[in-house]
């Protein structure tokens, strides 16, 4: 099965792509803009008996590597 | 309103994070994992009278600056 890992700096850490970004946007005129942050998603295919043991799986991967738990925060999904 | 941008490197770009990661996760005794990605992802604020105003505005960013298009796809969220 496919997961897919979506890791976001919490709020509240300094987030200076984003503000680069946000900068951007601004110079190319586009208005409205506000509070981007970027992150980063990781996707990939893992062998699992079952949703919940691919789930299981990949938080541990998240805590072990994939996310700095310190500053960031993680979402997974489990696709098909 | 709340948009989500996507960005992944399309299929067949070589993907040296993705690998390294892959890498790193058979180091630490995750087995079964492959075709590992990374991508990013860009969440932002933005002013707009409708979903539909505001999808057409974000995928003219991507266009214009979120996404290198020769390389990489997006994928455009709107939420509330």
């Amino acid at each position: 099965m496919k997961a897919r890992v979506t890791v976001t700096l919490r709020n509240g850490v300094l987030d200076p792509q984003g503000q680069a970004i946000q900068h951007a946007l601004g110079s190319l005129g586009f208005e409205g803009v506000e509070n981007v942050r970027q992150g980063k998603v990781i996707e990939f295919d893992i062998d699992a008996a079952s949703d919940d043991e691919a789930r299981g799986t990949v938080k541990d991967m998240c805590e072990k590597l994939l996310a700095n738990t310190v500053i960031e925060t993680y979402s997974v999904e489990i696709l098909h």
